[in-house]
């Protein structure tokens, strides 16, 4: 099969500004893609059936099979290959020494409705996180736990940033995820059955061996303010995690890891 | 006690010129001094016995008294103190919304002999971690788990970089921290007890309560690569974690507090 493909080599051509413009939230929204680069990012995107409306490759990159097949891949649903310079590649992803593919995609729905519990026993939920690489960080983490998805909570930072879908390894494309204000999630989680969990301060119990059970929503929230008082006091279950040295808090993505593999070995011991 | 500021409105001023050049790893290194951010943050130096030698405030902060402690820290050591405006305070720390007070401080000794393995029943150990946010997250993770300090391993990101410092949280001045090559740490850890751990795939045991003794150091690898094989195969124990997804690592920020957690979880119990 021929796969057509257009060679852009100029900084100042209208589809690469429009790419570019998929850095900055409000233009990912206006047109509902977000930008992945990589091609193991991508390969495991293609795996999952997320096939990129268009791909962007360096014009001088080496051959590889996967590449090929993810070329194949976009030809065969009707996607567009553009072919560019390294230094466009990097002005499109922000990166310094880009990897040699990119992949415009569509962004996925985040409705709270298409959250189905009982398809795994963990969940992460992240309240007002501000930090895309925290949640990137805690979609990869999901993805090893063996977690269902990503629920954000209130203002979040955009899980379809380049800097979260980066640090999320590819998680985003496994792990679910939904968008809700708390009056709506509250609600929700209580409409069935569900145990929230939050690492707190008061009134908690030993993390290790807490009493944890599927389906266990494991929430963290903001970086610096940590959760909402009326958001931990409706929590099923606080723990507390030893916090040894001077600090009385650990990162939220690290926080979001302890806490759901202590979960994961309960619930499997 | 009255304190002698300089008030600094010139965004081209050299003192300016020079802290914002703090910003890259050849001014420090050739300064020996860092940056610090944060009244929370330079009241734990401030507390650990570090005293910054500039203190720099914006000009329309809110007054406070651990602000004023700080103030009268750094004048009694003779130390400077600069106001100037919140906008050349952001250029300074590169932040968008900068806290309103930052501070210059000497760097310190990252000699391997410094470290004092009976100090402590952990110590977390970084192979050629490119990612400064990664370093910060593991000091941070390891003031909370108790550790010793953070041992960097080859070509590491500098401990000592403005996003390092901040995301450390303050552990960047509790934490001890070493710089040596691996052809130098591993005579200098086999020269006393010790055991090495890694978390890995090769002839690996489960990392759940797998048999660790102190003073244990707990190894992870670059953010790509990993560990090369060498430097797992001389470890005394190798473990792994689950990964029940598509991935396979976790963050290495991630993967070294997960196995802090369980390493200090087993010693305890």
């Amino acid at each position: 099969m021929t796969v057509e493909r257009r060679h852009i080599t100029g900084f100042s051509n209208p589809t690469v500004k429009a790419l570019r413009a998929l850095r900055e939230k409000k233009h990912r929204k206006a047109a509902g893609r977000f930008l992945a680069e990589g091609l193991r990012l991508l390969t495991d995107a293609r795996e999952c059936g997320h096939v990129p409306e268009v791909l962007v490759l360096a014009d001088r990159r080496e051959p590889h099979p996967l590449l090929a097949a993810l070329e194949a891949s976009v030809a065969a649903a009707g996607g567009e290959i553009i072919e560019t310079t390294p230094d466009i590649l990097a002005k499109i992803t922000g990166k310094d020494n880009p990897q040699a593919v990119a992949g415009v995609f569509a962004e996925f729905g985040t409705a709270l409705e298409a959250i189905e519990r009982e398809t795994a026993e963990i969940w992460l939920v992240a309240q007002a996180l501000r930090d895309p690489g925290n949640l990137g960080t805690m979609l990869r983490t999901g993805d090893a736990i063996g977690a269902g998805g990503l629920i954000l909570i209130d203002d979040c930072a955009d899980p379809f940033s380049v800097e979260a879908v980066r640090a999320s390894m590819g998680a985003i494309f496994t792990q679910r995820i939904a968008q809700a204000r708390w009056d709506e999630f509250e609600p929700w989680l209580r409409g069935a059955p569900a145990q929230l969990v939050a690492a707190s301060l008061r009134d908690a119990q030993p993390y290790r061996g807490a009493p944890y059970a599927a389906p266990c929503f494991v929430m963290v929230g903001n970086e610096s303010r940590g959760l909402p008082e009326p958001y931990e006091m409706a929590c099923d279950l606080r723990v507390t995690m030893p916090m040894k040295g001077r600090a009385d808090s650990l990162n939220a993505a690290v926080a979001a890891a302890v806490l759901g593999y202590e979960v994961l070995a309960n619930l499997e011991g």
